[in-house]
């Protein structure tokens, strides 16, 4: 797993978060579609993949880390601190069914990156109490991508919790292309998004537009 | 989670291994059922809970795990390595859909206990290889209780995987009370049950039953 560029910082890495959920990828494969958004200027992807046995997640990173790796991205699991551990990735995504942050914490290496799904102030702050570097804050606008994705709070909503905590948050849920802007504005390091680079009929391009929201201005 | 009881060798705990569905259990607790095949003689708990989040095995396990400390006896979650290494389990079971044996080996603390399903001497070859301490051998008998399960293989596969590995072998799939016997006298070192116990009437009873088929003669 050489790296050819080094690792870039969390902060910088965040602007466009890229959710790999293999089904929205079809008929390409997740291995095209994620170079695809790292040549657009993606340094995050999070292998989530719902529904994937340990071995599947395992399988899909191994022909994931390569790529990020050499665009000098960070990659992240979702939920499966074992499988994130067993590939030696930079960090894991929990939500409120999975692993508590401190748990995962005193499991994982130094170093390691953790973020926590927050919708709420209480829930973000804990999250950084117990260690989390980062938020996934939402569901910001509603969406089909996430059956059990919870209330819609808004970019109001998005904004409290980035006015509660120090670390950085990324808006969830929902968002566009077009909507990035807003998700910008309302103080968001960045936005993670699933259909919106999967499903894209060019998710290069798809991403290189979201970063422009989130470029300094 | 102190032990009152010193930890019980791997080949003496496995006589009746006791892999727990709260489903099977219902409507009594899984803690009501577990505790009772102790009194009954288990020592060997293996946290199932097939569809559980991360959260609620972990919840599931702390609730188990002083039980089985306190009878001298070894916890082990199925394929979640996470859920184990942040439940200071004693080890882990994993099938061909989780992580590989190596894998877990390799992100295990010392003498952390791994055991692998497999059907045919090949496979379970390939897992002492890689460092597994137990196999799970199955489908023994035709179940009901994983749908999953595979070929049934009968004693004499049983007997096949047995005679071709060093470390203990549990039989799996099927076992009832009255057919322990003839998985004693297949040379396995136990039985692992799910139904068989979890669903009797009496976990005590079935438990206590079960461990005369493997008490030396």
């Amino acid at each position: 797993m050489t790296r050819t560029a080094p690792p870039i910082e969390l902060a910088q890495a965040l602007p466009v978060l890229v959710v790999v959920e293999a089904g929205l990828a079809a008929p390409r494969s997740v291995v095209e579609v994620v170079r695809a958004a790292l040549a657009g200027g993606a340094r995050a992807i999070q292998l989530r993949n719902k529904g994937d046995s340990a071995r599947e997640l395992r399988t899909a990173g191994e022909s994931l880390i390569p790529l990020v790796r050499q665009a000098g991205g960070l990659f992240f699991v979702n939920d499966r601190l074992d499988v994130a551990l067993a590939l030696e990735a930079d960090g894991l995504h929990v939500g409120p069914d999975d692993l508590p942050v401190a748990a995962v914490r005193e499991a994982a290496p130094e170093g390691f990156l953790i973020g926590r799904s927050a919708d709420v102030p209480l829930v973000a702050l804990q999250a950084v109490a117990d260690g989390a570097d980062y938020i996934g804050c939402g569901t910001v606008f509603s969406t089909e991508t996430k059956q059990d994705a919870g209330a819609v709070i808004g970019v109001e909503g998005l904004r409290r919790v980035v006015e509660a905590v120090s670390v950085p948050v990324v808006g969830i849920g929902g968002i566009t292309v077009a909507r990035a802007r807003e998700v910008a504005e309302a103080g968001a390091a960045g936005a993670a998004v699933v259909s919106a680079v999967m499903s894209a009929s060019d998710p290069a391009a798809a991403v290189r537009t979201m970063l422009q929201s989130f470029a300094p201005a």
